[in-house]
Order: C-alpha cells, then structure tokens, then sequence
C-alpha cells in the first residue's frame, strides 16, 4: 500500500496546525470557537475545511493530520469526517508550535519511519490552487534531499505582520538557501527589506523529511525532542494517556522558528521555494479585506443569513453571523462586524488591535463573551 | 369642583399629541413601535411619559388629554395610568396636527366650554421644568385676552430642521405678536433668520382658548371644524363610533400652522412666549447628542442592558436596547444603535437621513423591520 501510494506520488504527510483563538477576529472567533473552525470568506467551508480540500492533490486523507486543542477535537472530527479520527492529534494544553509539530511528526514517524512531512496552518487563504501544489511538490524533492524547506512570498508592500526569510546563496540541486529568519519587523526595517529583494515573507508552511527535523530537533531542543519522541513512540499503545499526561505540560513553550529553523538556517540546512499562488495569513478583518473580492463599492459583505442596507458606504467589511438587519450610512473604510451577542464597529486601518477590546472585556470579568 | 380647581390655578386642559412613527429614529423608532413609546435618554421614563410628567405643575390627569392612533392606545393607557381613560383620544387613521388638534379642543370644549387648552407634543426635551412652566402660565394670561399663543426659543444656530415664528409688533397687554410663520428654511435662509434677531424657533406648543381656537378654526377651514365639531359633540353619546367612522376618514389632512396660525398671524391673532427653558425637538440621534449630557469623551451611551467597550471612541451616539456587547475603538461622530433585530451606523452628521435606509428596506418588502 505505502508503495503504491509513493509511485503515485501521494506518499506526502500533510499536517494542519488548528490552535490559537483568532482573537483579532473577535467577536466571530471565540476562545472555544477558533476563526479556523469558522467562514470568514462567504464560503460554505470553514477555513480548516478550505485548508483539507486545498491538500487533495497532495495527501490523501489518510496521510493528512490535524494538531488541536482538547476544547475543539469534536468540531474539528465533525468538520473534517473523510480524515481518520487517529489522525487527529489532541494537545492537552497549547505548547506552540515547535510542540505541536514535533508532536505530528514524532507520530507520524513512528507510523511511517520514511515520511516525509509538509505543515500548514489551519487559517491560511490561496487563491491559486494548482500553483500552491507545484509549489509543495518542488519543496518536497528538495526536503528528500535533507533540506529542512520553507515556503517565500515575494512581498509587495512593507507588511509588518509577517516573519522574513532572507534568502541565501544557493544549495545542492540549485535549491535557494535560507540564511536567516527575521520576526516581525517595524515599518521602517519592513521598507529595507522590501527593497533590498533578499526578503520573502515566511509564509509559515515547512516540508521536511521526518528524520531530518526530528535530528534537527534534538540537536537544538534536545529536551523537547526527548518529551514529543516518548509520546510518539506511545501514542498507539495503551499508555498514552499517562505519557501524554505526564510530559507535555512540562514541554518548552517555543515556537518552531525560534527552536529549529533558525539554528539550521544558519548551519546551512534551510532552503526556500518562492512561490505566488495568491497566499494570505488573514490575520484580521482588514487582511480580509486585502485578501477576497469586493462589491463595486469596494465593500466585504460577508452575511449569509442577515439583510444589509448600505447607502453611501464605501471600503469596509460588514460580516455577519446574525440575522439582524445591518444598516449603514455614509461610512468609509470601517469594520462592522455583528454576532448573536456581540458586536464591533471600527475603522480597517485599526482591526489588527481588536484584540484590546477583548482583553478588556476579560479584565472587566466579561469573558462569556470573548 | 371645576371652581376651586381654577382658584387653584389648575384649570388648563394640556393634551399631548402622541402621533408619528419617528422613521429618524430607526431601528429603536418604529411604525408600531414609535419613538414616544421609548426611553431615548437613558431615563426609566419614555420620552410620552416625561412629557405627562412636566405637566404636573399645569393641569390635573383630569385635565390632561392624549391623542393618539389606534396602533398605540394600550401602550400609551399603560403608560399612563392616572390619566382617565376618557382623555386618551383616538385617532382611526393619522390626519396630521390640525384634525388631531381640533378633535381634542372640541371633545375639551364639550365638556367645558371655557377651557382654555395648552398643546404639546410627546416627543420633545425640556431641561428646565420651571421655566416651562413660568412659560406656559405666562402664554395662558395672553390666551384669556384672545390670543392663539405659541411659544418661541430663540436661535443659537441657523438650524434648518425647525419652523421660525416671525415676531411682529406689540399687542394688548404687551404681548408679542406673531407677524408670520415660516416653513423649515435652507441653510442660507436660516442664517438670515438668525443674524436679523427677528425670528424664533417655532416650538410647536400651542397655547389659547378653546372657543377662540375654533372660532378661528371655523373661518379658516369650516369644512374641517363641522368635522371635528360633530365628533366633538357625539363624543360622549351613544353614536361616537359611528360619527368617528362616517367623518373622521374624510378630514382634510393639513397641519395646524397652515390650516389657522398663519392665516390668524396675519389677521394679528396670534402671539408669541419667547421662553428659554431648554427645549429640544429630538428629530434625530444627532440631535439627541446635542440635547443631552455627554461623558468625557464626548460619547452619548445609552445602554441599559448592554454592555460596551469604547477604546479610543469620540463623539459618538452609543444606544443599545438590546443586551449584546457593542465593542468599538477608533472611531469619532459616529452614531451606533443596536436593537434585538437591527442595527444601524452612520455618522452623526447624516443621522437626519437615517429615513433613507427605512425607505430602503421597506422597498425591498423588509417592512417587518421599520
């Protein structure tokens, strides 16, 4: 079976990292009801559905997990039934993501000990499908050859919501090399990169052999290494539970840039394709904005079950999960968002600090409704 | 009974014109639902039951009188529960203020033909209550020599939302007649209106004679006081039904000022009580922010039930009748009102057109919701 599937070219594990809460698409996204369990777009599917279905050319079900948190295993099993329940894998608490795919991995490999693995996140929008899939496979021949690969946006604005690759020299089989990661920058240094043409925006999709990450992993994280191997090497026997129990509470909380590809960039074993297949982190309700069509009048309208009325309103997003009617006058370039219990009014160019409004409700005791 | 009220200085008949939908103050405003009904300010008291209890210093319940829609009768009786059910005219289809008028002072004059009658409407603020009522005893001693009396509010803005009284020359006893009345003017017009000092705001209360008011009634529109008269003097028989349902649908439809206080200014029977006790014809949310108290930051929140998170929010109209979260950050003049089924936004400046999206959705066969 695993030989027929890798003559066809399916034998790919593909991963789906379904943790955070989407706060800055508060009040649509809840705590226990995550922005990746939603649809944000208009479409039918949820984003983590959109994101199974963009993996169809490339794992089949049974080579594609998911990582969660305990609170959303039953949406995510509901929401995904084609994928086998064993390969949704619950994290008790949130560990980041060097845990949750250390976790993934560190299974899968004890499954299959020749995977092969790609990861993605559960709340990512690309318009261009087919391009998105020879983008995945071109990383994958270069991941066999022991590469740990990344995925690079070219940018076209100076954003400062995404991390940086800065690309390198160039490798074995003419694979471009990743020299360095760079967080989030400011405007200014986002400008610098901009123009100097040696940064891509990382678009937060690793593939990787899963041997090579797993040694990566113990070299620079050996404790979180030992901690996720215990637990793979468990996770299809009786004592799960108990390993589960007790050792992923004491695991680093560290992201996987920081704890992995970082240290490997710098000794040479990060390499990147570049890829344009129309990539978004909608990371709130203006890169929503950036990222989907608009009506003439440049509006998002997003409100499947309630009737708008919009007169002279220009530039903004009105979603809806409601049935409330949504009237607006006169408005340019705001985000209106209506919920059962909830409600949000601001302008787009301030969405990203929505977050403010929640952990003000929560100071206020008002967690119910964040 | 009747004389040792009048020694008591308690012998004015005051009726409130309860009528109108206020469509400017949609979603909370509604056709069967209609602003006088509601607290608007944030007081525990509807804007028809403030309105009831400034009159305490004026008239008796005995002597205070509603007129009203059939829509509306068991809110406003419920409302008003020490007002006779007697007093609580109903009108069977609206005819605008003239018919409403006339058919109170005819059913008062039948009663008591020296009533002398104070008109105010249910949907207005008044700050000062002392004021108002120095002011309406002032008008009753000008009505006992005659006059149809109005009540004048001096211009601080050339507001093109109100009517203007023109004020003529000097009658008997001192009184300030009325030379004109004007119709809402345009912005330039306001202006002139403000800069020559000769124009107050028509305030739409009314205060005369109830023999003097139907004298006039009858040489200006004979058609419409027969009408109202016969009403009048069926209205405590047996025969009211039928006499309301046989004359009342074919009253002329024509407004107070037009039908008898212009043409009575123009013959020097009309005079004016130019008074400054902070009154405000609340016609929008706009104007609402301008009537009533703010907080620090310029916001007027009224929200019983709900509860807000304003970060960074300016000069806003915050009103919720509904108990969901209105959260809103960044944004200034805006008007947000949320009810259980609708929500509107617009900008303070165009609250006056908020009778667009009424229009709109009643169109689109959404009347459900006006």
């Amino acid at each position: 079976m695993a030989i027929a599937l890798r003559e066809r070219g399916l034998m790919l594990y593909s991963v789906i990292l379904a943790g955070g809460s989407g706060t800055r698409f508060w009040p649509v996204s809840r705590a226990d009801d995550p922005k990746f369990l939603h649809t944000l777009t208009g479409s039918r599917e949820s984003l983590l559905q959109m994101t199974a279905a963009r993996l169809s050319g490339l794992s089949s079900p049974e080579q594609t997990y998911v990582v969660t948190g305990a609170a959303h295993v039953d949406a995510v099993t509901n929401q995904l039934p084609a994928i086998p329940r064993g390969n949704i894998l619950v994290e008790p608490v949130p560990r980041d993501s060097c845990a949750a795919i250390g976790l993934a991995v560190s299974v899968i490999s004890a499954r299959d000990p020749d995977s092969t693995v790609a990861i993605f996140s559960a709340d990512h929008l690309i318009s261009d499908h087919a391009a998105f899939v020879a983008a995945i496979r071109q990383a994958e021949k270069s991941a066999a050859g022991g590469y740990l690969m990344t995925i690079g946006v070219r940018p076209d604005r100076p954003e400062t919501g995404f991390g940086y690759l800065k690309v390198g020299g160039v490798g074995k089989d003419a694979t471009r090399l990743v020299s360095d990661f760079k967080e989030k920058p400011s405007h200014e240094i986002a400008q610098i990169y901009l123009e100097s043409g040696q940064y891509l925006w990382n678009a937060g999709m690793f593939v990787f052999r899963g041997d090579v990450f797993l040694s990566e992993l113990a070299e620079h994280k050996p404790a979180l290494f030992n901690a996720v191997s215990l637990i793979g090497a468990e996770w299809d026997l009786p004592d799960r539970a108990v390993v589960l129990h007790d050792v992923w509470p004491h695991i680093e909380r560290i992201s996987v840039d920081f704890a992995v590809m970082e240290p490997a960039a710098a000794a040479g074993k990060v390499a990147t394709v570049q890829a344009d297949f129309g990539w978004s982190d909608i990371g709130d309700f203006n890169s929503l904005w950036e990222s989907l069509a608009l009506d003439d009048a440049g509006n998002l309208v997003v409100a499947e079950s309630a009737e708008t009325s919009l007169q002279d309103v220009k530039s903004c997003v009105v979603f809806s999960s409601s049935e409330r009617v949504i009237a607006a006058l006169g408005v340019d370039g705001l985000v209106i968002v209506d919920t059962s219990d909830a409600l949000l009014i601001c302008p787009r160019s301030r969405a990203h600090e929505v977050k403010q409004l929640v952990n003000d409700l929560r100071e206020r005791g008002l967690s119910k409704f964040t």
